[in-house]
């Protein structure tokens, strides 16, 4: 069986990844009146008279909603939400898994933005944070932008900032190894969406001074009519010699090509005519921008993509559970971009003396990554005055 | 310890009475691409062409959310959606501990009535069933209401139904021990809310015939200007002599009173006046109607509270996960009034011959009772043609 067939045969015996499970047995009348009325009226006049103690009498403390429209569903577009709803509760078990947060999976019948807003304002209570998923670009910049404003608890885009976060720390480590500074390499970013955009502006926010998005259209620049307004917004940080022209055009002596567009967008002669000791992340998926292969006999220095079967895996999973466990940890009240590089940089640090070509950045199973990435979100976040406790 | 102070000590040592755990060990990259990218894909695909499928490849077809904004939560009042978590939990994990079911408590920031239903419509995809608790009256007629009509997945209000249900029950008992029957009893229900209204409704149904309402403003009666609109709907087919009054007015002579109103608004006097082999369920909690023992001393027949410490207590948890866990067996569109009629008669035959004034109704902890309310409930489903599978 290919690796689709398994999934379905998994998910038919399973019906489901997850599961909810009670902490109070309820096995007589006292274990009821206890845990429920009339005894449960207590923790609930507490909550009412100071609502900060709800993190102390129920789980909001530890709870993550996984929040769908479906809009833009892995590469399978704009599916709905009851047909996401597999990757919602793949993601609720991932948040399990390694960082033993309670996660729900919330998929939704409507997909207009107002309405989004709205319903994930009126659940949050509930929660202690909000993951936001495959919501398509430009309606997941609004939600999240408006969700951040409305709520006081860490909203995160996580097709945004989860890949963002796991390129900047591979790209501090790629940087390190060829032995350039990131404040001075040219970065072309191939796919100016919703990630594209989110990893331009944490690599703005870790120093990188000279970077070129393309999209579809050409080289995102300032005064071009096609641009939409998030595109509009980064053209003024971005491509400041205002290159107009093809990718490869941009490509030319570039350092560090990050693809997160579509398949077979680079070619070896584009790799051929970067810069010496480049850096290829090529993280279309399934297929990638270029084959790994291809890149390094083009002359690539550092490769990576986004799959699980060559080296330097750009997985998201190496930051979003590590950094809500670190926001829940101290009722962080924001995902700060300060929060965000603090992440990427303790990813990066975890790779230390190993360092090489074809390990970049741990493995999405190494069990210190949550931990680490943990701390130094808790710790950037209590510098910042976003800490609770 | 008193209950309460031991309640908030099982609340602060939990912090949440629920835990979210994944069915797939993630140990390596396999697992990873089976039950998350690439492999969810396909499963994504199936539901999206067939949107019943979600109900093989996803938790929906076991899962029920506990949804409440707060604004009448047990005799605390609006406290709001945050304060009234720990409740929500509770119901959450009765849900798993009595009948198996993966519930989720989803606590709302918001408390108007568009809100709400527009909120439970957007993230219905991801539930089989929907019970709505502790929303205050009139808006829970409304919302329910609204609901219903636009969710193909059940909604219940257990506040009104699961009461009315066990009320049902209990009454099919009493009045086969006192020899009388339901189309004859004159019934006496003594707060016109949302649970006496429900009660109402369901004992219509059963074969009731007699029954006068009675609410602060005095007897629920058809042109009395103070109605709202449910009691004005209920004042059609109540009260048909159109006696006005009080509450002692009304129980003369009556065989039945019911009460879900307030402490103390049923005296040994007004018992003393009620039929022959009266019943008298005083359900006001945690201080009933009247205390069993002035009930009985006054010459009740057959006595029951909400109360765990006395005799026949009537429990709502004897009805609701049961109701639920046999609407999510046949995947039932709708809970349908017969539906609930059934799984009292269901419940109400579970006492069997053991059938005594002291034991009208089975206890919580009888583990017959939800399989058999949920065996009544899919039974009665299929009849009325409600059932998908």
């Amino acid at each position: 069986m290919d690796i689709y067939e398994r999934s379905l045969k998994l998910h038919a015996d399973l019906r489901g990844k997850y599961e909810v499970r009670s902490l109070v047995e309820i096995k007589d009348k006292d274990a009821l009146s206890v845990a429920y009325t009339p005894g449960v009226a207590q923790p609930c006049r507490e909550i009412a008279k100071d609502p900060k103690m709800a993190y102390t009498y129920t789980r909001k403390w530890n709870t993550v909603a996984v929040v769908s429209d479906g809009s833009a569903v892995l590469g399978l577009g704009n599916i709905g939400g009851l047909a996401g709803l597999p990757v919602m509760e793949g993601k609720a078990i991932l948040f399990r898994e390694f960082a033993g947060i309670d996660s729900v999976p919330i998929v939704l019948s409507g997909q207009d933005e107002d309405d989004i807003v709205k319903t994930v304002e009126m659940i949050a209570p509930t929660f202690g944070g909000i993951n936001l998923e495959d919501i398509c670009a430009p309606k997941c910049f609004a939600v999240e932008k408006r969700l951040k404003e409305k709520l006081d608890i860490p909203v995160f885009h996580d097709d945004q900032h989860g890949t963002a976060i796991v390129v900047t720390a591979a790209l501090f480590n790629a940087l390190k190894l060829s032995g350039k500074e990131m404040g001075k390499a040219k970065i072309v970013i191939c796919g100016a969406g919703s990630a594209g955009i989110a990893i331009c502006k944490l690599l703005l926010e870790s120093g990188a001074k000279n970077i070129i998005m393309a999209d579809r259209q050409g080289l995102v620049c300032e005064g071009e009519e096609w641009l939409t307004t998030a595109q509009a917004e980064i053209a003024k940080r971005t491509n400041l010699q205002k290159l107009r022209g093809t990718l490869a055009d941009a490509v030319k002596g570039a350092d560090v090509f990050v693809g997160v567009s579509a398949p077979k967008q680079l070619t070896g002669e584009m790799v051929k005519s970067m810069a010496e000791k480049s850096v290829v992340f090529a993280m279309a998926n399934p297929e990638p921008e270029i084959y790994p292969q291809e890149a390094l006999d083009a002359g690539a220095f550092v490769v990576g993509t986004g799959r699980s079967d060559f080296p330097n895996q750009i997985n998201n999973v190496l930051a979003f559970p590590g950094v809500f466990r670190g926001a829940l940890d101290v009722r962080a009240k924001d995902i700060s971009e300060g929060m965000k590089v603090a992440a990427a940089r303790a990813l990066a640090e975890l790779v230390g003396d190993q360092l090489a070509r074809d390990y970049v950045i741990p493995s999405p199973f190494d069990p210190r990554v949550a931990p680490a990435v943990a701390k130094a979100v808790a710790e950037q976040a209590k510098k910042e005055g976003l800490a609770r406790i």
